[in-house]
């Protein structure tokens, strides 16, 4: 093999009169004026080659062989371009290759899926051929960047003294959180072995044997519907300190997305992140993972209808719930009755009893579902700049958390659909979550994030006969609405972990059999400890632009969970299946 | 809480005078002249605290309260030690801390483990606490070398172009190899995925796809038997990389390895590497994996005794056999007839028919199974030099190859046995091994690496029909008498991956079947492609000096795959067994 002197991403006109070797794919192949120009292309970029007929007919001759994905090797001499022939899209744009040898080193079929052309096709074809598909430019620059992120993250991590420590993968199957995907065991006949759902226990475990810092770039299962946003297998940036507070993971946690944006797309972040309490981020954008790029906070303008005429308004007020809204800019001209329609057909879905709009076009009457019920309201709003020209106004009673929640979910539609998406990153914390929750289902309180989070110590004590107003030390990290990391100081003080117990109700039995080893543990001097885990496929995603993290990960399942590729899962044999005393129903 | 100022680990004469906060474990409590003497520990080190009652009797009488293994947060004052209490062994021998301030920040019970002290526990006790094994100086070590070395390694590869890259862990199960764990599939009912062996074929495929470097440190599952050596999980630093040949790869190899050793124990390792090919190995230490450091190489004497009296010896000859064997330095006074009864024993368990020895003690006559049956051989042999004073030399006769590896095994057993580990570390390439070897059982050839693996073209050729004088270019990094990475040159040219089918007698359909999508794959212009793969606990515990790679790894399993702390594998609820549709038989 001739093996290559350069990449294809790396010549220019300072190279002009060298002799060079590439290796790398044919990308292009063109014909002009008897010429043989080709494209080559490998990771680093992409390098036009020619060969001239007039100077070396048998290597023409050789390169009329040549097909589109064919890998080669080709020594020539680099030249300059003729002035009109230079593209300065092209890092390499200034120089072409003068081909004076060809080895072909593969040959390639015609490919299913066209690599150096931008065309809509199925997931099913480019995961079946993710190795074609990952040979696309975007798909290799997601994959550096990818690597990238990774390479900062850990480098950041381990010079602030944190240790990456690998945790298991065959674990102990726990009946809490979301389904475990299972591994038989061949030697212990009957028994399981589950993956990991996040290495959670086994980090607090790190910090109780005093490793003081840990961090792992981890892989976790979760056997779930698998949408575009979810994958079986997902991977995070989990850290665990001890002897922090919340305010340490805050500077640990921004040093480590300030560190991946730099080093992944070379864009300062700015820091300390803005902060907002989950009650502030509900009350404002109806979301505890808000994108406050778009505007568009909700108004409590209950007051406005205080002397209302509509009975429905009266009789929310008189209950103590609330009228709120959001105005949506701009699109007062463009809102038809059908998306008004459409509008309240989705606010019934997420639970509203009814949509009221108000929009107002410019130099246009008002027009409103209440416009005859509530004229002077309408006027004050007006008057008031709760509503300006050109705006539509959506608008909801009923209970606060619940209004609140529906117009977070309008907004978050209107904001999907209606607006083409925006520059930039929005990056915060949420914190002060409540520390439990009400499960209507089981009509019993909950741990909101795990019942190894600290509350608000506080809180605790005045809040002990109204729990579900008691906050946690958790919080969130939210980029572009989208919930990027999330974490707590845990618990290691036994009087206030017995008192979590005490509220959810836990008793001793059902404690030992959920978190038996990891409170045994906490019997041997467990140092205050804190930690987070961040997303690393959402964050790729959302760095990249990408909706969906099947963009940033090299072999992702589909819908169903399966591998069109591979084509996992499947069948196994009757020998494994004796080996592992399993029998299938319905076999 | 009163965060640190400082870590256990860092204070010295030239902070004294200082107020300092340290959080960490009592490691130990001292009573001397009615001082309370306090060794506080955390993962930098140990700093000695005092609490004198003269000076602050509440702050001394909360002092009595603390127990082995509280966690603590201590304020006081930097003291330089009176000379005579001066601990040069310790970093912070020269100081010890006055305090002022006590919080107890969590207590202990007695821990069924002394942290602070070295004593033999059972595997399982340990295993049980292992977050309290963990907390001991020893482990401590062990895991920060490990750190070291993982970010050694990706900082190194990173540099170098190579990009990480995460393949899946949910696979198809394939019957090549080693046995498989399986994970159910809930969605595809009776379909199973099967998790990592390696992430070869994934890795072939990122070369397919054009990511021109590849590396991961990977997590690798095999359901063997799970021996001191092997662990149901283990891990591997991986890579590959394209438009390389065998000399790149040891490049590339030899850097990591030396950056290995260098940031994880400060040793610079010389490159290039020692090569010593298959053969060579074979014939010198009967063993591909062998441990140079001992010396004793295997010795061809079958001309000494080409006119032997010995008819077993004559018949081995006759038949083309070799008489060969290895002395072994300054045990001949220590090797009693009983040993030479037990290393017989030996030899033939390795396959042996039967071990002749010879001892020779400094200034007594010569012992030999065969004394009187070769005395002018012995005498020879003497005088040759091939055994010295206080030598003894074990020999076996037979069939080359045959005889090579009851040599290499007993040679093994000798240096496991009767040396103290040696110091330093013996590194080497192992190259050129067979491509092919026989599998007796099923009486046919079969691929000795794998059959992507690429042989050496020139021998393809001169013994087409002497396939197992084929070697490939595979090879093998040997530190220390372990099999530390193997790798190999892959095919990427069709011709020859038809021929090596051929030859191992695979029909197209078993051919899709096992390498299916691989195949299909190579059919789009695969780039030429060789990689290896690291085992990074086994690299870890050599570098450590660890025996059993459980040293190593947080949390590892005992050897018939149970987690004793968490108690993994366990049963599932009827439930779960439900959704994934499975019946386990005699239940």
């Amino acid at each position: 093999m001739l093996k290559r002197t350069h990449t294809c991403g790396e010549l220019n006109s300072s190279n002009s009169g060298q002799e060079v070797i590439l290796n790398g794919w044919v990308d292009r192949i063109r014909d002009l004026g008897g010429i043989k120009f080709i494209m080559l292309r490998d990771r680093y970029g992409k390098t036009q080659v020619f060969f001239d007929p007039n100077e070396n007919q048998d290597l023409y001759q050789k390169a009329l062989k040549l097909g589109n994905e064919y890998t080669v090797s080709i020594k020539g001499i680099v030249k300059e371009r003729p002035a009109d022939a230079i593209n300065t899209d092209m890092k390499t744009g200034d120089i072409e290759i003068h081909a004076t040898e060809l080895e072909i080193l593969s040959e390639s079929e015609t490919p299913p899926i066209y690599v150096n052309r931008d065309e809509e096709i199925s997931e099913n074809l480019r995961l079946k051929y993710r190795y074609l598909d990952l040979r696309k430019e975007k798909m290799q620059k997601n994959i550096i960047l990818r690597h990238r992120v990774m390479q900062a993250a850990r480098n950041y991590l381990s010079n602030k003294d944190f240790l990456e420590i690998e945790t298991p993968f065959l674990n102990k199957s726990t009946p809490e959180g979301a389904r475990d995907f299972v591994v038989p065991s061949r030697i212990k006949k009957g028994n399981f072995y589950a993956l990991p759902q996040s290495p959670q226990i086994f980090k607090q475990l790190l910090m109780v044997s005093g490793m003081d810092k840990y961090f792992q770039i981890a892989r976790c299962f979760r056997d779930e519907d698998f949408r575009a946003d979810r994958q079986p297998e997902f991977t995070q940036i989990d850290f665990e300190a001890s002897f922090v507070d919340k305010e340490d993971i805050f500077e640990i946690g921004e040093g480590l997305v300030k560190e991946c944006f730099d080093k992944g797309l070379n864009i300062e972040i700015e820091t300390p992140f803005k902060r907002m309490t989950y009650k502030e981020a509900m009350n404002k954008y109806g979301s505890d993972k808000p994108d406050t790029r778009y505007g568009m906070e909700l108004n409590d303008i209950t007051e406005y209808f205080k002397n209302t005429k509509a009975k429905f308004l009266k009789s929310v007020i008189d209950e103590n719930g609330v009228i709120k809204g959001f105005s949506i800019p701009e699109k007062a001209n463009e809102f038809s009755r059908k998306k008004f329609d459409e509008l309240t057909d989705l606010a019934k879905q997420f639970g509203a009893s009814g949509l009221i709009w108000i929009s107002k076009e410019e130099n246009k009457d008002v027009k409103s579902t209440i416009k005859k019920l509530a004229e002077e309201e309408i006027n004050n709003l007006l008057n008031d700049g709760i509503i300006n020209d050109g705006e539509v106004m959506l608008i909801v009673a009923g209970e606060l958390s619940k209004v609140n929640k529906i117009l977070g979910q309008l907004r978050a539609t209107i904001i999907r659909d209606e607006y083409v998406k925006k520059d930039g990153f929005d990056i915060m914390w949420i914190t002060d979550f409540p520390m439990f929750s009400w499960n209507e289902e089981e009509q019993r309180l909950e741990a909101e994030h795990h019942p190894f989070t600290m509350p608000n110590v506080e809180d605790l004590e005045m809040y002990k006969d109204e729990p579900l107003k008691i906050n946690s030390q958790s919080y969130d990290l939210v980029i572009n609405g989208y919930e990027m990391a999330s974490g707590s100081v845990r618990i290691h003080r036994k009087d206030i972990q017995n008192k979590v117990f005490e509220i959810i109700g836990l008793k001793e039995e059902e404690i030992t059999d959920k978190f038996g080893f990891l409170l045994e543990a906490f019997r041997y001097g467990p140092p205050p400890h804190a930690g987070a885990a961040l997303g690393m496929d959402r964050l790729v995603a959302v760095m990249a632009g990408e909706d969906s993290i099947k963009e940033v990960i090299a072999f992702p399942k589909t819908a169903t969970g399966s591998d069109p590729m591979a084509e996992a899962p499947s069948k196994l044999s009757e020998y494994q299946l004796k080996e592992l005393n399993i029998i299938l129903k319905n076999d």
